[in-house]
């Protein structure tokens, strides 16, 4: 085994480009900037954000990415090594990847001699040439240079001389880090030991090249290969966020970055960051809109969840009895199945902020418990929808006293529509015995029906005016029944101070969307009516 | 490296057990019948069932099971060594696990020194006489014994000469296999080869035992430690069906199996039942009532699913250009996916399934090309919607005439609602100059509109009576709009032969559903056409 010379890990994440490669993943240009935000607040070394050639969401992506400052992440571009029998400054994609004006830029080229020959098809020599060249134009103009050395592990068991001077061509082109793929995620681990210690020492006295990995998981080892390949020396580590991309996806990066920084002392993110890989995690997820996996190590909703009576048992005696590391240092939570005493700790806080008389002892804070759980058996989910939860607590604890009186509303939606909007909405409220009614039009019936309820309350709540939605999601909850299925809304809003999320749950997406909304506005208006209270004592 | 000399696997399945101890998973003794047979079928060697003392699920399940004759796989109670002060043939548990009369039983004892002390608190050398009493106890009693030894690795490493000392009472005992436990998931590669690695050599003139592993996946490498101990020597790999186990689940035996068996020629299951590994898995998850990871190795739906665009064109020269498999030696299909990443000969082989006089160098195939990345970029995504891209394509082509022709439909939703349904619609069409004007009502406006479209369309295409509905799936695309956002909706459908899935995408989701569900009876209907058409000819 190699000794862990490197302390310090380059983190390379590819979501925005090999993640966006996952079937069922599709991110719009707003999509790939709130990622590269987050994984740079997160402290990733370089995001690998796309192919600037192949088509123009990527293209306008990089105009506005350029704008932003990034405190820790040098944005890259993705591009290929330039075609056979044309000159590098004559290639389009070499043009697009040039233009967009990254700091650093990711070439892949062709490591195994049958993809030369039967796949691209040029002569082996043409192919070292593509490298060197592609590889040194990029390094003429400015750019730190990421080779991306395609299929290698496949290359070496093929031919490994050829596989070598593919890695030697990029040298002579003036790569910073020769990158070693496992592009079809079949390497074994002990070959991924051996092939990249061999290359680790190949170039040993080049003390500019490092070494990098990029595996793919479909032996289901992209995670421990790269392990494999970092305890051989490699520095560079190249994954996804949540393991998305190509057929099985990538090396996780969520498993990968606490396993080297937790359990082998190597520095991938900044320590202080850490803690925030599990909530990191779960946005690029909801941005992307794939379910997270619970069972995903670490940041996994069922991670450091435990079920079994033994387990259990033994996690009250001493957490590392079942627990390889701490949960609170990627940010998860320890959670016990089954289990009277899930979570009270957190639950009961939200509630001592309702009425701090009530203890953990309390018969109430059972039956809030008990509630809690029966509402998320019904697809109710309140972690980042505290504001919603609160208001069921002071429901259950009659410290709540609705703001208005629903007495009626219809939706209409039809096609074809007169003038712009296609849905209508009316409606017909009362506060303390005064009846408001009014109407709105808008885009689809949610829309509408927002507009027309915040209309009619702004006569009563000035206030009100102040508000509006910032996000809008919508879960489809089981897809089996169809159009009938259950569905979760979540909405965010703000009043241009604080920005709260509330929640709804139906068959119906409107009632869904009302019961989040109406929960929007009583959020706003019980914190107004506590900031006077507080003002007036 | 370890050569293989023992080429032939045993597979212990821990689904019924370890499984059922993951988050969210409860079977019934149905279920578990179900499994069971399963997995028989396949050719696993043992099934491990359950621990007959712990509930009276499993008891009733061990009786049921008895009476049953299997192929391939020997049943396997589970169960503790005896506690600590009592005699082993007055332990309840000892007793239930020798009733439930299965040929094998596991017995799981502790290896770890701080588990001993700290967590069931006894010396460390009345837990050596459990594990040796107890195994000799059942072995006396005629079982074939397992002995677990749990929380080995982290054993070792806190006490070496400990850990190896649990081994020798189970041997003493009679056990058959010991079986290394990580019982955390936090062990490393190369540290379960090397502990393997001495175990193995430390027995290695005891022909009649063989050396198990038992791995976590809470590092995400449970399937790597699972390989490297085999390459160390371990014959005997225990895991369960698509990882499903407590917290992050066990080592996944559906990327194991066809790791060993395809790429390492050891045997784990007959060879003739590979193919129907994806099955089997699928079938496992069904019942589990799980979703099967997309991106899982080897039988997920996306484990040979190609979406960018050289690696689609690969794939077209040479299947192992970016398969490290043949997806048909695990059952499983290869699919390529359309989307903006996707190349030119994906998008040219759906046109020329609609007009086989198109090349690639036509200007059709450039035209429809744009159109698609032009969709795309307003958030369309045909990837797995192939049914609306191919009726884009015949719009494109002139090669398209509408069924019906809407007239208007009118939706309304209403709260408070009288009755079961708070959405109404109503819709009138005409068809060949013949008008239909009819309404329904259902859960939310989507159900409601669905419902409707149909039975006026049935009216005219009696066929449309076999169509419904099974997946219905919504995406906020830019949720900073908030409620005036842009969402795609795509609907899968189906006539009992087949299934397909349209796609639609507006700021109104009644609007975008309305696309979808146009597009899915709009297939339906050309698809039935085109089989008369094909029957005539």
């Amino acid at each position: 085994m190699a000794e862990n010379n490197h302390k310090k890990i380059i983190v390379f994440d590819s979501t925005l480009r090999d993640g966006a490669q996952a079937e069922g993943i599709s991110f719009s240009v707003s999509d790939k900037l709130k990622i590269a935000a987050a994984l740079d607040e997160l402290g990733v070394h370089y995001i690998e954000a796309g192919n600037p050639g192949s088509n123009p969401k990527d293209l306008e992506f990089f105009t506005q990415v350029n704008k932003i400052n990034f405190k820790n992440a040098k944005i890259t571009g993705f591009g290929s090594t330039r075609r056979r029998g044309i000159k590098v400054e004559d290639d389009s994609s070499v043009k697009s990847l040039l233009e967009a004006n990254t700091p650093a830029v990711a070439i892949f080229g062709k490591s195994w001699d049958f993809h030369v020959t039967n796949i691209i098809k040029t002569t082996l020599d043409e192919n070292i040439n593509m490298i060197r060249e592609t590889v040194a134009y990029f390094k003429k103009n400015g750019r730190e240079v990421i080779f991306d050395a395609e299929h290698f592990f496949d290359g070496y068991r093929s031919n490994p001389t050829y596989a070598l001077a593919s890695l030697d061509a990029a040298v002579e082109g003036g790569a910073d880090i020769l990158c070693l793929c496992d592009t079809n995620g079949g390497a074994f681990p002990f070959e991924v030991y051996k092939v990249t210690k061999l290359v680790v020492e190949k170039y040993a006295d080049k003390k500019h090249i490092s070494i990098g990995i990029h595996c793919h998981n479909d032996g289901g080892m992209a995670v421990a290969n790269s392990i494999m390949a970092v305890e051989a020396g490699a520095i560079h580590v190249q994954g996804t966020f949540n393991g998305l991309g190509e057929r099985c996806g990538n090396a996780n990066l969520c498993t990968i970055i606490p396993n080297l920084q937790i359990k082998k002392s190597f520095s991938c993110i900044p320590a202080e960051n850490l803690p925030d890989l599990t909530t990191t995690a779960r946005l690029v997820s909801e941005i992307a809109n794939v379910m997270l996996n619970e069972r995903d190590p670490y940041v996994g909703k069922s991670a450091f969840a435990h079920k079994g009576g033994m387990h259990i048992d033994g996690v009250h005696k001493a957490a590392n009895s079942f627990e390889h590391v701490k949960p609170e240092l990627v940010g998860n939570n320890r959670r016990f199945l089954m289990s009277e005493v899930a979570g009270r700790s957190t639950i009961l806080s939200k509630i001592q902020s309702i009425d701090p008389n009530l203890t953990k002892d309390s018969p109430e804070t059972n039956e809030i418990m008990s509630k809690l759980k029966e509402l998320e058996y019904e697809g109710y989910q309140f972690e980042g929808a505290e504001s919603s939860f609160k208001l069921i607590i002071r429901k259950y604890l009659g410290k709540y006293k609705p703001f208005f009186q629903l007495i009626h509303f219809k939706i209409i939606g039809e096609q074809p529509c007169n003038g712009g909007y296609s849905s209508t909405a009316m409606i017909k409220l009362a506060v303390d015995g005064k009846e408001e009614i009014t109407a709105a039009d808008g885009d689809g019936p949610v829309h509408a029906l927002d507009k027309a309820l915040r209309k009619a309350l702004e006569v009563f709540y000035p206030e009100l005016k102040q508000v509006h939605l910032t996000d809008y999601k919508v879960r489809v909850l089981e897809t089996t029944a169809a159009t009938a299925s259950k569905v979760r809304v979540l909405i965010e809003s703000t009043d241009g101070k604080d920005s709260w999320t509330t929640v709804g749950v139906s068959t119906d997406i409107i009632e869904a969307s009302w019961i989040a909304l109406v929960d929007s506005i009583e959020h706003k208006l019980l914190k107004d009516m506590e900031q006077k209270m507080r003002a007036f004592m």
